[in-house]
């Protein structure tokens, strides 16, 4: 039902898809909740799950997703792999597909791998975040999370506060969130913005829009993967970027705060914060983000293969 | 059906709660009999496994037992993961929590973290093995193993020989045991001892009650687990506390050997013993305790689970 | 239905036991070409992968076998184990074995080792690899692929090129090869045979065989298991041994290439013929060798299991 073969970018689907996905992971969310956490939807469909940068979060979401949907879902990572043995990426990739294997799920390292390795197989892939690129299911989850939320999108202020320049999670929400109508700012110094940002709304300060934006999405600091030593101080990034509980006082009612996880603990949010999201009736939906991953990532396999 | 949302520790549960577990394991060990070992209890639920620490036997108990009830299991180890990120692992918990998940099974280094992570989650928690505290699920195998094979358990002597202040499964052994009316004597040298043993009935040698015990308890020697170099020296050990031959004739009929597995050859257990384990028939119970701690956990996992 | 409990050399299987089992792979092609690549044959059998050798494509290519026939399968690799904690490789098995596994695949780096595990248990074990000795399971994907492709077997020239000392796929398929009424070549100059090569049929060149030769198999070069350094420079292998454009043109029509995998580009392959395998319709069976895995897998773990 979906036109392209693929999602390995956020742009691979259009507005009506879009919505057709979240109205699918609204089902799948059901089916979460109940006794029996399971369907036989793609029973007797294999899922390959590659991974060559470790992951917590979105491994074991896509699993989940998998079983819940009786799909056979294998692990590969590139530590325990024959790529010890030498053997080209591409040479691993056709090996695995040769096994007969229905959809593709593929983390790497670099911008574009991803990619590459799509144009060279005849089955799905879902791109599981590929370097400094996209991570389409991220943002695909951000936006059910928003529309659960809000009951709607159209209009909605989102701010996407901090290391945007090595965000793939930016990257794919920025674009996800301004086709879906939100208006979007990114909250910046200089040294973590693209050189070129023509077209972006930018504000330098967390000050700047906290009394006035809906969604207040805190991105992760990639230390990981930043060549050179471009970022701001930690305390250069507390005066300008990190959500404490003064400035949290000061956001909209219904206004809520969102972050793709893993929190980096006193940078991006602190940890006041942290503990008070564990109480219930809060708006801080890091938790609901990674719940609407698991009905999210059922709706992109179901979609993808379900009526293949 | 069982009180306590989890099981922690071998206090958890009172005695009519054990002898649950120990029937129902009974009716987990014919499945596990039979042709097709897989009943549809738990299908449609998901249980992680999260492993703070090296594991095998423990962790593929765990995963046979929840496939056989036809559970999905994901497993999450501290290697592979975000933590190398920095994420926090309490912010691990509430990720994967937000999965959805039915059940955690946690294993981790040090004593308390398990209890810690309970306490935040409102889904059920069994420990696997917390630090030097408690390993609830070895104890209860243990005592599935004992009424098994003596078909009582009121009035045996049990005898817990070697590293008992670095041993998890010591502690819990010796709880569960005095609960269900076994007679415990701890057989140690005081290094191995904690600094208040008051209560506790105590030898420092095996000598001193091979001929009269039931069952010979052989604690593995933690030598991962020891901080100073409190142990005795091999030929210490040997002399006092190891399982050879000559102390084996010395033991009454009927009388068995246990270990909760993997025995130091050499150090707790002498090799011949080792090998004459293999032959049906004798007393040396060790590979009985694997096969129980299939059905013990099946049986966790069910009056946990089952019902809920 | 097959005479010995395991498979642990080519030769536990005699000539109709292994028509029967490329009859069974045939059925299990199918199997994984529909829809719903899934049968119930092996419900509620438990199959444990023990691989102490890092391995992608063998130990991927069981587990897919073992759950599209619904099998339960635990992997257990050396690394992530209790061998860390001194357990000796016998009591590790004894441990898995003693929770009721109803087979074992394993691998081991060290010859003979896998049958050695193999005579203390009663359960069935296939080998999926022991340091030079056997890879009987990649030998018959091989004859699988072969007979798939010319539909008869009888008297096809095939020859095995390049490092034959230190492949164990070499000696499973020139024993397999010969079993079968193949005509078996080694191409390989001295310092990669074995010292008593009398009985073999030998050349030096690919250049004196690659006119004549049906199946030109090319072999790994195993510098992992090299000892010493005996191998030719690359220079050397590529003027004796690789496969370059120019020698595939001189092949015969309908003649094929084929290789177990992961190949070494430059060393045994040449770059452009792996690009050229891509395109359908070559002759270069590579990929056809990894589908023919799943199915000949799936079919040994029936008629090992299926039956009893």
């Amino acid at each position: 039902m979906l036109s392209k073969k693929s999602i390995l970018s956020v742009d691979d689907l259009d507005t009506g898809e879009i919505m057709q996905v979240l109205e699918s992971a609204d089902s799948f969310m059901d089916i979460s909740r109940r006794e029996i956490k399971k369907v036989p939807t793609l029973r007797g469909k294999t899922v390959a799950s590659l991974f060559f940068e470790p992951s917590t979060r979105t491994r074991i979401s896509f699993e989940i997703a998998a079983k819940r949907l009786s799909a056979d879902i294998v692990n590969f990572s590139a530590q325990a792999s024959s790529l010890l043995k030498g053997e080209t990426i591409m040479d691993t990739l056709r090996t695995i597909l040769s096994m007969q294997v229905d959809l593709l799920v593929i983390r790497h390292r670099d911008s574009g791998t991803v990619k590459l390795m799509d144009s060279v197989v005849n089955v799905p892939v879902i791109n599981a975040g590929d370097g400094k690129h996209q991570h389409p299911t991220q943002a695909l989850l951000d936006i059910y999370t928003i529309k659960n939320h809000f009951n709607r999108l159209e209009g909605l202020k989102v701010a996407l506060v901090g290391d945007y320049i090595n965000s793939r999670v930016a990257r794919s929400c920025q674009s996800l969130f301004e086709k879906m109508g939100l208006e979007v700012t990114i909250v910046a110094p200089a040294m973590l913005l693209p050189e070129d940002w023509s077209g972006f709304k930018v504000e330098h300060s967390i000050d700047r829009i906290i009394e006035d934006t809906d969604i207040l999405y805190m991105l992760r600091m990639q230390f990981e993967r930043q060549d050179r030593k471009l970022y701001p101080s930690v305390r250069e990034y507390n005066r300008y970027l990190s959500l404490d509980m003064k400035r949290l006082s000061r956001m909209k009612k219904d206004s809520v705060v969102m972050h793709p996880g893993p929190v980096n603990r006193g940078i991006e949010i602190y940890d006041e914060i942290m503990e008070l999201a564990k109480e219930k009736g809060n708006n801080i939906l890091i938790d609901e983000q990674v719940t609407a991953g698991v009905a999210v990532r059922m709706a992109l396999l179901y979609l993808v293969l379900g009526q293949s």
